[in-house]
Parts: structure tokens; sequence; C-alpha cells
């Protein structure tokens, strides 16, 4: 049975740091194991392998180095944690656009719609809210898909975002974030026979969401290169391989592609995106769209291009082909991460497959209504002429203005660096440099049992408080070394950062000569 | 493998009637289900199993009943569909407390603390929220557990509710509703071994979300009955019969309770949660007590005894054991279900087990922050001298005292009609009465192939507009039928229900003599 570990993700790091840190926490704990019903042999054997490396151990650490700061109990030499590692916006400094923070108290509290002489538009949107709310209550549960109203209009957002190509709101559903719609397509395609189990092709690097899903799920990774020497963009021949190495040892079902990329940062071409296409129609694979930075496009030339119009413009001959596009709350320039909020457009389900996702979505009843609220307002912000417009716009072009300018600086800083190479940043909320590692660090590394980059990253974290993720948390071909930083802190503090960074690089290549 | 058939849950009637459905909106479907990546016969076959009754087949037709009554279309002789299935309060008129919204308000939008004058109660419970948040705001991440401000408040809210018995927030963690929590505890206990799956002990009847995990995870269910005779009890000669049946054909390891009883309305008594502890610790069991009605207590001489404390109570023999408690925000007098929030108590996990548990919930991020606020204020509300007190307690109070009434009414009407009975709805939302269904009946429904209880069900929704869940949806004793309705229409509308039921069900005995 296919395993994660030929992904180069440090299965063990995580599990034994957090063991380690539970085991210090639980001192008092003196009951043996033997008597308890669960036990680390006898758990379920996909969560042990199941690895999350933007909350792992690094993460953890910075946590505790926090901690001790806050306390003043400390003995670092640096003030303050700068966390680069999670794509959380608010986290580090941006603020929530009013918008919709307005629409979504008003959707819970419809007292303050007066009282606060709430605009016009607020009132629309809660009321096409509200008006989807049994009782007229966001504390009603709601359709298991999402309220009829929001499908409609994310149905609309999708048509007009892909020049009018028809939407229908019936092959939306809303969901928890977009990880969440996530799982429960992969959900649909897992065969739950371990001698053939549903092959999924995912890009390397990638968001670990899809390892730890295809862990937790028990499916067959079939890992993809995405090619560095080229922008990170997809190579149909590396496609190719990955399914002849692979084809007869799982049923190979679907592609994930992740658009704009992460942790690379690439904004896929069309002719990239049409190649990807006719590769899976080939292949017979269903694809998963995970397209949640679409908003997030920043170097001059790129456009978002979504998988639906780029198949949309391809003829009958792939009109029918299976997809299934997310998008999410968390990212954009609302960066509402906390409200759990998303959705997914799934095209070309067979009828019957369509009516058992349809009654796997029941039996959690409904996403959250807040983040249906949050999801509302991303597919249907204010409109040239309503009252909150011109804030809005104000707020929106000075988020995607700072993140263009910290996307290029970023690009610039460590491409500047002697010992490190980065490609643009074209889209999204990182960096993924690769960096040169001294065989001495290298070799460190592996007498603690840590991948190099793992151990390049903790080292930078104990030194200079920078809390960054290391490349073998995403995939990356062997022997090479990377860490994806997010550009999300404000410009001064990213500017300190990396300069701080170039400082630690060049100390640190030198201390393992 | 084991499936559910054992267990009477109507195994094609959704699939069939929702495939109904969707091929009749996708008539224009011409496409060949050969051509498509994924089919009836290669999807998860998990996924195909899994049943929902409480959003299933009757409620979708409902809805269709519903939009014709909207539309003008019908031809029923009813103007109304009453929709007594799902515990939804505000869905059928309950108001929503103002100081939960007033917090939730205030977390996502805390302009309006000062600008509609909100008081110190409502600041007070936004502070310890948005301090617990980076960036100060609730569009952040926050740790994957959940706040730590709330997770202590949930500890002190256990503790008090107990008497005083430690409660730890290490062990709680927030989650996305009490279901969340429900699946990530038993995605702990799986063992992935097809050929030794993981048994998980269910009450008969029992809330589907447990037969449609076991079937979703691949799970071995091991169903014990509630004794009927006996106010829905748990019985432990028949725990044990379950327990012998089945302990050699799968690796048992948990037990669920739910108690209040959803569908039965029972609240145990002290001593049959002991009774089942010490069954438990016999038979090397992790307990997994949803007491998600705990609030819901109506029956004289009734309280509400947590298995932790009684857990706590019955000595060192016992001290170590596994148990999960589950509580949420959609239930009680507040009857938040849109927010989609809620704990986990777990005590006594292995810290290796619990290190893993941290793991996975990593990987979903965080529970959504608006839900985590509304849990913070189920647990934390106004205290007797804050402000908001004595309107909050005099809502409570008519809720709860509303609730009351209506069981004692539902109870009484239901025993008044020749050939049903009820158990005394104690606690929670429901009454299950068991129905005498007329052999003819009982024969034509075969025809239909349809369980009779669900015939018995969707007549009377086709002839009254009443929507309540048939009894083989939540499981009952063989030969056995019943349906479970809710108690929260308004009271006047429950009466009017219940007449209207009971003529209903003379003239069904009387056509099917």
């Amino acid at each position: 049975m296919q395993r994660l570990s030929r992904l180069r993700i440090p299965l063990k790091t995580h599990s034994e740091t957090v063991r380690g840190f539970v085991k210090s926490a639980a001192m008092g704990d003196k009951k043996g194991s033997g008597s308890r019903v669960l036990n680390i042999d006898n758990m379920n054997p996909n969560v042990k392998v199941m690895e999350y490396a933007v909350r792992g151990p690094l993460v953890i650490r910075a946590g505790q180095i926090e901690e001790e700061l806050q306390k003043g109990t400390s003995k670092k030499l640096f003030n303050q944690v700068i966390r680069a590692n999670i794509g959380d916006c608010h986290a580090v400094g941006q603020t929530p656009l009013p918008f919709l923070r307005q629409v979504v108290a008003g959707a819970a509290y419809p007292d303050m719609l007066d009282k606060m002489n709430m605009p016009l538009d607020v009132r629309d949107r809660v009321n096409r809210i509200l008006d989807g709310c049994r009782g007229h209550s966001i504390g009603s549960y709601t359709d298991s898909v999402g309220i009829d109203n929001i499908r409609k209009d994310v149905a609309s957002y999708i048509s007009k975002r892909d020049g009018g190509i028809a939407s229908n709101h019936t092959d939306i559903f809303l969901c928890g974030g977009a990880s969440d719609g996530i799982k429960s397509i992969l959900k649909l395609l897992m065969t739950e026979e371990p001698g053939r189990q549903a092959g999924v092709m995912i890009p390397i690097p990638q968001y670990p969401l899809y390892t730890a899903t295809i862990a937790e799920y028990n499916a067959f990774p079939v890992p993809y290169y995405l090619d560095e020497a080229n922008k990170w963009a997809l190579d149909v021949p590396d496609l190719e391989r990955a399914v002849k190495e692979n084809a007869s040892k799982c049923d190979l079902r679907a592609i994930v592609v992740i658009n704009p990329g992460n942790p690379t940062g690439q904004v896929l071409s069309k002719q990239n995106i049409e190649d990807v296409i006719k590769f899976a129609k080939k292949n017979h694979l269903f694809i998963l769209a995970d397209e949640v930075y679409q908003h997030n496009i920043y170097a001059k030339g790129s456009e978002f291009h979504s998988f639906k119009k780029v198949l949309n413009s391809m003829g009958p001959e792939y009109a029918g082909m299976e997809l299934a596009s997310f998008m999410s709350t968390s990212k954009g320039y609302m960066g509402e991460c906390g409200f759990r909020g998303g959705y997914c457009e799934a095209v070309n389900l067979d009828p019957d497959v369509r009516a058992m996702l349809l009654k796997f979505l029941s039996a959690k009843l409904c996403p959250n209504v807040p983040g249906q609220c949050a999801i509302e307002v991303v597919v249907n912000p204010p409109k040239q002429g309503e009252p909150s417009y011109d804030l809005f716009m104000q707020d929106k072009n000075k988020v995607l203005g700072d993140l263009a300018t910290k996307a290029k600086m970023t690009t610039q800083i460590l491409n500047s660096i002697d010992g490190i190479t980065c490609n643009e940043v074209m889209g999204a909320m990182y960096a993924f440099p690769k960096i040169t590692i001294p065989q001495k660090a290298i070799d460190q590394a592996k007498t603690k049992g840590m991948q190099p980059d793992a151990f390049f990253c903790f080292e930078l974290l104990e030194e200079t408080g920078i809390c960054v993720v290391p490349g073998s948390g995403f995939g990356q071909r062997e022997g090479t070394f990377h860490f994806r930083t997010t550009i999300l802190p404000p410009v001064d503090q990213i500017k300190m950062m990396l300069d701080k960074l170039k400082e630690f690089y060049a100390a640190f290549v030198h201390k393992y000569k």
C-alpha cells in the first residue's frame, strides 16, 4: 500500500516533536498506556501518517518562543517572532474590509442596520441572506448546499468573471472553507479498496492539505513536479511520466491543480491550462482546480484564467469533462480566514454521483452561516453606484497594491542573496525560494533525523525569530531545498525580515562551511 | 464486511428518491455516464451506503410541496408544511437571544460596541474573544483547538456544572458543531483494517449522524437497544448481548451514549449512567457522551448528570477511563444551529493519541470563529449583577418554559391517540411515539419498497403537510414502528399539528383496515 514517504515529507518530524511537547506537559500522567482503549499502536494509522507542515513543529516551537517573549522569560536576542508561515492576513495586521463586517454584523444583529444607519448596499446583502434563512435568522440550519440566493450570486460572479459563460447555481455548493469542499469531492473519488486505491495527481510542491487528506483517506498520491526552471509551470512530459509510473499501481482518477499556486506563486498561462485539460482528457481524469487565490494576481502580463473558462473555450470534445473549482473567503483582499467560508462549483457530475454528494453534504447539515455571509460579500461586493463602493475599492486597491509591492520586493531581495534563487511571485501570497544548504549542515541535519531545510528553518527561527515553513513540508525535487515565506507582513516588516534573513543566511553558510 | 442493513435503516429509499429528483432535473443531460470518470458504480461505496434521514427523502418532498404552495400551484388541501423533522429552533419561530447576537456582532464589527452603547458584559465577552485573536480580528485563523480564553471558559463552565470537579482547558477543543467533534474522535478510533473494523456501540434508536459516520468511515456498528418499556433507559443485559454477539466480529472499542436522548427524549438517571460506565470499564470501551441537550431538561424529578461527574464520583478504579463529551450551540435555549459551534472535552487520552488528535485538528486549520464566539456565550452567559442578566434570564426561562409545556402537551396528546403510545418527553427536543400500523398498510408499503413507518409518514405529509421523520431513520426494534416529531413549533401550532395528526391517524387506520 502506497504511503507518502516517497514525497520526502517529514513523516516523523511533526509527530515526534509534538509528542515531545505533549509528554513534557503530561509529566503528571503516570498511567500506563496499557490500560487505555486507544494508544499510538492501535489508533487510526492514517491519522498517524498525516502531516500538515503549515502548523507543524516549527510553528509549535514559534508559539513557545512567543510565549517566553511575552512573559519576559526569553533569552533570545530578538524581541518578536515574525510569523511568515501561514496565509493569515489579519494575523499580521491587514484590516478587515468594513463592508463585509457590516453585512455579517447586520445579518447577526439586524437592529444595528437602523441604529447605525447602515447604507442601502449593506441592507441589500443582509436581506438577500436573511430571506434565505428559515425564521429569518442566521441561527437556523440552511439547505445543506448553502443559501439559495448566495449560490445564485456565486453563479453570477463566476459567469461575469468568465466573460458570460453560463454558471448554474445547482452546480454550486457552499462549504466551510475551500478545504471542506475539496475534502468532500475527494471523498466521492475514493474507492475504499486497499488493493486498488484511488489515485490522485498532486503538484510538487503542493499545499499540504492534499497530502494530509490523501493520507487520511488512504488514497494513492501520484505526484507530478512543477517546473522550477519554467516559472513553476505544469510540465506535460512530467505529468505523463507520473501516469506511466503509477497508473498500474492505483485506480488513477483525478488531478489537482492549484492556480495561482501555493506555495509557488505561479499564475498559469492559458496555454498551460489547455495543455493540462488535454492531458486530463486523454487520461480520463477528474480535475480539481484549487483557485482560492484568483484575486491575487500581481505580475505584469499575468492574468487569472479559470479552468472553467478555458475548458469552455476548447470546444465540444472537452465540454463534458468533470471539473470542480474551489474558492474561499480566506484569501483575495478580504482575508477572512476565521470565517471558514467558501464555495465549490462542480460541473458535469454524473447525476447519480451528484445525488450522492448532496446526501453526503446533508449529513453535515450545513456550512456555517456567517461563513456563507462572507462568501456572499466576496462574490457580490459593492457595485459602482452603490454607497459603499468608493471606500470599498479604495481598501481593495490598497491591499492588492501592497501585496503586489511586497511580492516584487520579496522576489527581488531573495534573488539578491548569494545561494538563494526565487521564481517571481506572480500571484497568491507566498515566495518559495530555493536555497543552497552546505554539506556540513545537511550532515548535521541527518544526525538529528531532520530534513536539511527543516534544520535550516529551525536555526532561522531560533536565531532571528523568523518563522517560515521548510520546503520538505510541501514536497520538492530530491536534492533541492526550499522554504515558503508569506508576503503578508506589512511592507516595512517584510523588508526588515528579508534583510535579517539575508544576514542569517550568510552566517549560516559560513558556520557550516 | 459489516454493513448497516441489519439496522433496518432504509438504505435505498433516500438514494432512489433523490436520484429520481435529480434525474428529472437533469433531463437535458444526454451524455452517457460511460464517458465520465466518476459514476455510481465506481464512486466511494461508503458514501453510497450512508443515510441521514433527518434531511432525507421525506424532507426533500416537503420542500417540493412548500415550493408549490408558495407559487400557488399546489392542489393540496392544507396551506402550509409544518416542519417537525429537524431540531432547528429558529426555523420555527424561536428568536435569537440578543446577548449572543450582540457579542457576535461586536466581535465582527467592534465599531458597534460604542455606537450602539453596548453594555459592559457584551464588551467583556467581545474582549475575551478578540484578545485571543491574532491581529485582534475574528478573520484570523485561531489555534486549531480554538481560542484559549474560550476553552478556559468552557472548562470553568464544566467545572461549575459538575459541582467543582476540575476541568482542564487543555482537554478541550472547540469544533464546528458537536458533529464535527464527534467525527474527529471517531476518526481516531478507526482501525482502517477491513478485516478487523473498529466496533462502535450505538443506541437504537439513535441520531443518524452515528450510523452515517460509521458507514462513511467503514466502522462496524454494534447496536444496543434502549428499553422502551423503561423510559428508553440503557439496559445492561442488552449491552452485554450486543457485546457477546459482536465482539468476535470487530475490534470493539467504543460506546456512544446520547443523553438527553435523541430521538427518544430520555434523561438518564445517575444509576443508569453508573451502570453504563461499569459496563464500559469491564468491556474496555472508550465512552463518547453526546450531551448536546444538557440544557433541555423538563420532567419533574429529572436532572442532567454529566458522564464526567458520574465518572468522577465512582472512585479511583474508574478514574482513568477515556471519555469524550460533546456540547453544541445548536440546542439548549439559544438554538444557534447555523453558527456550527461546539466543544469536546476529552479526558484521559493517551498523550501520544492526544498529540495525533492535535495534529489531525491542525490540518483543518481551525473551527469557524463566529461559532467559537457563540459557544463562548453558551458557556459564559450574563451573570447575576451584569447588565444583560435580567433580560437574558427572562428570555431563557421563556424558551425553556415553553419547551417544557410543549413536551408535556405532546406526550399527553400522543398518548391520547388510540394505537399510539409515547414515553414521556423528559428532555431534548423530540417525541418518539410508537405507532401501530395496520397489516394492510404494511403490505402496501412493502409493495412500494418502503419501510412501513416511512409509508405512514409520506401519507401524513401528503395529506396534512406535517413533516416528521420515520422511526426507521433512527433504528428501532424489529416489528415496531415509530416516528420522531420535534416539539419546537410554537405552542398553538404544535397543538394544531397534534390534533391534525390524531385525525389523520384515525383515518389512516380506517383506510387500511
